[in-house]
């Protein structure tokens, strides 16, 4: 690691510390004011904010980069608009710190309450959707972490613009500025640093992006990571199964965003429905433009399918492209799903309240739904304002991280000169 | 690594998976009569126990141990009988999984449920302290999860006869027997395959010992890791400390056992009280056998009293040593708990009621005293039955770490056919 970029990013955590001491213990209030001011500076911004992301989206242009790569990259004043309302989302979801989360009075008489407190600082490493700033920056301020953000190079100028604004709308509340930084280099090292150069000071990494970054964290990380891994995301439609609501609900899971790591990305059709629910949503799909890739049996009730091969399970194919598989029987879609399954949400479409329970009390993932979109597993539609992703970790967090999340707590105990004997 | 041992511990994790999942499916109940039969296992097998720890004490006393390591690796049947009647203590605790953490409805009308289930599969890493072995494999099936247990090597057999019973304990309840495993190997690349070669089998580990095996952790772990390092523990005494009340709970938190993790190691006195508190203290301190190391100014107020160095400061004892450092006020207090504590456990003694909040509110340890032992940072005093250790790590659990505190969630969504716009 080149030693000069070492230097500038142990004097941002040495800022973002002591910038998230200060904040800690400043009231509620204040931390919702610094979250609006920051929305009205964003607002205010908007012409610098989106001069520079017309830039970044330029230099992508001239980079070759794909048109949903672009897509992401790309801020319109709509869409600016739509960030900016959610931040204030944030800004009106309670504020966590001091929460009791239990309390209980010990044998020995001593009271115990266990608080809420931040994390510290956060490291949150993106790409290009510079939208992630402003989501991420709002959620650190309302949990009273510190956080240094470190976008995808081809959204410099945008989450820096982002960002400045957001400092103003911290100074402008009267609240550290350092509660949000961004490098102004783009250098490789800055991952480094935050992965493994500062683990005495970064208390924990978030990852959010593709499999290169995931390969790089999990290499060198040496402080605690909140992953954000693939979605493969696994409808099972039950012999039970409602057909109509199926048909509702595969549709909206796949293809209501097709980019979106809550996607559906694989369909389990119980034998029993295959010849009956089957083809309602294959005919809906195929309407819709999405290519099935389906097992033998699969395609004998629905012949236009393309041929599903092994190397269909278990992918996250973010498109229009959905591998669908027969299975016999509930025990048989949880070993499907417990083989190529990721940990982050699955779907049972059924009637039938015991085959429903077995599923959810046997499907180990983050989210697991029954008779609902996967476009559920959100931190929006969950009620957490927002989310800085859906954690696929099995500790601390699982499933949307909001505010809440992005917290832990301490034990306050108190007696009245209780000694141990 | 070695490729036998990579193999060994590869099948280890299988079987531990395996069983896992076999056990999560079933009533709290068999959880409960598989510790109770557990803990018989281990009473009618006290001979074998006894006598292969006696084989390990052998060995340690030739290979020349010293007399604390000596005296953490013993077992007598007193010890033996306080190990089982711990194990029966985890047995009456609350069955964690299936617990409703929280639930509430969305604005869309789905229903989400926050349900409590096992972490999956542990590895605790421990050093030449059987009891571990038998503490960690109880909270494990009361947790629902399976755990591979690595002990120091020099207690290898009494951990493998521990472990057996114990086995022989879930046999004789019908319940997975790779629940708990011990590889029979003491080789130091077993290690090696829990932190860093086996990332896909298991879900954490937690490792118990000193700085070596610290070190490793950090280095090699490629896994989620549960720390349980230094306990520097501070105690304040605040102006408006009862004189009575500090001598007597600095005296036990100090001489109760001065070889545990809670134990205090640096006393900080207010200059208000140096004078009339501490040299009551120093007087206790002193009739114990304590060394006393201090600050200047608290030379002058108790002039027997060894002279402290910088090297003083955040030093973990373990021993009948006391640090001893004049502040001069609460935030002289805080400043020297943040530079030198190690966020295990940290106590103030005051009666002022602001002194309290704002020390309590301030100190970013895992366990915040106010007038109460540091004897009671512990699993059994907080009443969790045990404890696999204080957790020093930030995130997911902090301080005692009981079954419950071994758990994590997922979220169930119930909904009649909802689809996201």
């Amino acid at each position: 690691m080149k030693p000069e970029i070492h230097k500038v990013m142990q004097t941002m955590a040495d800022r973002a510390c002591e910038a998230r001491r200060a904040a800690e213990i400043r009231p509620a209030e204040d931390r919702t004011r610094a979250i609006e001011t920051a929305a009205e500076a964003m607002h205010d911004q908007s012409g610098t904010i989106l001069a520079a992301n017309a830039e970044d989206l330029a230099r992508a242009r001239e980079r070759g980069r794909p048109a949903a790569f672009i897509d992401r990259l790309e801020l319109n004043q709509a869409r600016l608009d739509g960030v900016i309302a959610g931040i204030r989302a944030i800004a009106l979801q309670p504020d966590p710190l001091g929460e009791a989360i239990e309390q209980w009075s010990a044998p020995s008489g001593v009271d115990i309450r266990q608080t809420r407190i931040p994390i510290g600082v956060l490291a949150v490493i993106f790409e290009s959707r510079p939208n992630v700033a402003a989501d991420a920056a709002a959620l650190a301020i309302r949990s009273g972490n510190a956080v240094i953000l470190r976008g995808g190079s081809d959204s410099q100028a945008s989450s820096l613009a982002i960002v400045s604004a957001i400092r103003d709308g911290l100074a402008a509340a009267d609240m550290p500025v350092d509660l949000v930084q961004h490098p102004e280099t783009t250098d490789r090292d800055v991952v480094g640093a935050l992965l493994s150069g500062l683990n005495d000071r970064i208390d924990l990494v978030v990852p959010r992006g593709g499999r290169d970054l995931v390969a790089r964290v999990q290499a060198e990380a040496r402080v605690a990571v909140l992953g954000h891994l693939d979605g493969v995301c696994h409808g099972y439609v039950h012999a039970s199964a409602d057909a109509e609501m199926a048909r509702t609900i595969i549709r909206n899971s796949k293809m209501r965003r097709t980019g979106v790591c809550n996607a559906l990305e694989c369909l389990l059709v119980d034998r029993d429905c295959l010849d009956t629910v089957w083809p309602q949503i294959a005919r809906d799909l195929s309407a819709d433009g999405c290519e099935l890739r389906a097992d033998e049996a699969a395609r004998e009730a629905w012949p236009q399918a393309h041929a599903a091969s092994n190397d269909d399970w278990g992918r996250e194919y973010l498109d229009a492209i959905l591998a669908v598989r027969t299975v016999d029987g509930l025990d048989s879609a949880l070993d499907h799903i417990n083989r190529y399954g990721s940990g982050h949400t699955d779907l049972i479409i059924a009637s039938d309240e015991a085959a429903i329970r077995s599923f959810q009390g046997r499907v180990d993932s983050a989210v697991v739904l029954a008779n609902a979109s996967t476009g559920f597993s959100d931190g929006a539609e969950f009620g957490f304002g927002g989310e800085i992703g859906i954690a696929t970790s099995r500790l601390h967090a699982r499933g949307p991280v909001g505010a809440r999340q992005l917290t832990t707590f301490k034990y306050l105990v108190s007696g009245t000169g209780q000694i141990r004997g």
